[in-house]
């Protein structure tokens, strides 16, 4: 089941096993922080874009009985994910699919989808940006093969009417995020800024849009943080890692 | 000095003293953190809009040498403001104008000004919107004679290349800020969030621009807490109103 590189990691919280590997891809925080951020639909469809080695799709499993379809590019991580899949027994539930997202109609129908989560690349591709010599975590992380506009563009694309996107990134890409849904049709609805520490600057964004929803009803969550004062994990991220 | 309703009230922190009115205007918790927001210029020109009983550019005086312009539409607030710049003898380094700010560009010069400082109506007029029954309220909290994008547009005609917009503001508003903004020019740089307390969703939004200024570099500073747990004010607060 495992290659020479790989091992096998546990999220505790929701009794999940998934295969990783640090020469690969290997899940992060983001993507905890992801799938526990938007209300999950108890049914219908959930979309996992630039789903890695699955790991969002698999966390955002355990809490519901929707289907869940996963979307790579990567051959080699979309199979970790296809693994991960199988030791989890979650094949009834679960599809990882190796696709460039720019080709997702052709497996997901329009205007279907309740729900779409993302983890997509955080950093703008530039001629001088330095990108990790990896390629498999250069193209993980640098917009290299896709860009923020067209994850938010195929998504809105795979929604219903007010199914809704929810999205992590980087809060210096925020206003990038902003104006890509709005150009898509996609009201921003819930945001919430994860900060390290108390007194931090925020690290990382969640954001929630509802496809052709309104325009009002912003909303600004509580601050979430990683660790507390003393460096330890704060209860909610704890509980989010460890089980309650 | 006074008229019959009004009183003179203090801010500790900044060795100020206000003349306010329960009939008229009372300054509100928003303009102490707004005057606490941005890093003020040392010297120069700055300029604060729909200034009320004037607290804003009256609290900001104290931590600069810059000059400080006051623009307040109605006149019985803008007089408040004229006594309680005598009252404190800021009178060599402030101006309070009485004065449609659709006309600032009449008494300031165009492309001149280094920080403006604004806390406008939040709430957006619509015909069916419950208003004040009060009109000096209803006026200073509703969008009646100008609205966010005319502020942002004027302060667009104002600042310098390189100056600072900073408003006050509701979270729910927080996308027409950025809209705005970035529709005049003026790039979104620097929010903070303003929580009621831990565990609550945000209920001010702090946001700062630089007109001509990059896209980039966006930031979101650590969540600021009203009150603590106990429904104590909050250390930085505490030090905002009474001094540290």
């Amino acid at each position: 089941m495992l290659q020479n590189d790989e091992r096998i990691d546990q999220l505790y919280a929701d009794d999940i096993q998934i295969i990783q590997s640090k020469e690969v891809f290997s899940f992060s925080m983001d993507a905890v922080l992801l799938a526990n951020f938007p209300n999950l639909p108890k049914r219908g469809l959930i979309v996992d874009l630039c789903a890695g080695n699955g790991a969002v799709g698999l966390f955002a499993s355990r809490k519901t009985q929707a289907q869940i379809k996963q979307i790579e590019l990567q051959p080699r991580l979309a199979d970790m994910g296809i693994r991960s899949i199988q030791l989890n027994k979650l094949e009834e539930q679960m599809e990882m699919i190796p696709l460039d997202l720019k080709e997702a109609a052709s497996v997901i129908k329009p205007d279907s989808v309740d729900l779409i989560l993302c983890n997509p690349p955080y950093f703008k591709e530039q001629p001088s940006s330095k990108k990790n010599p990896n390629p498999y975590l250069a193209i993980a992380r640098h917009e290299i093969h896709t860009s923020l506009k067209e994850v938010v563009d195929v998504s809105a694309k795979l929604l219903k009417t007010n199914g809704r996107l929810a999205l992590v990134h980087r809060p210096d890409r925020f206003l990038d995020i902003i104006n890509a849904m709005q150009e898509a049709g996609i009201a921003p609805k819930r945001v919430q800024f994860i900060y390290p520490k108390p007194d931090r600057e925020a690290n990382i964004v969640l954001v929630e849009g509802i496809l052709r929803g309104k325009q009002d009803g912003f909303r600004v969550l509580p601050p979430f943080f990683i660790q507390d004062e003393y460096g330890e994990y704060q209860a909610e991220m704890a509980a989010m890692l460890y089980g309650k």
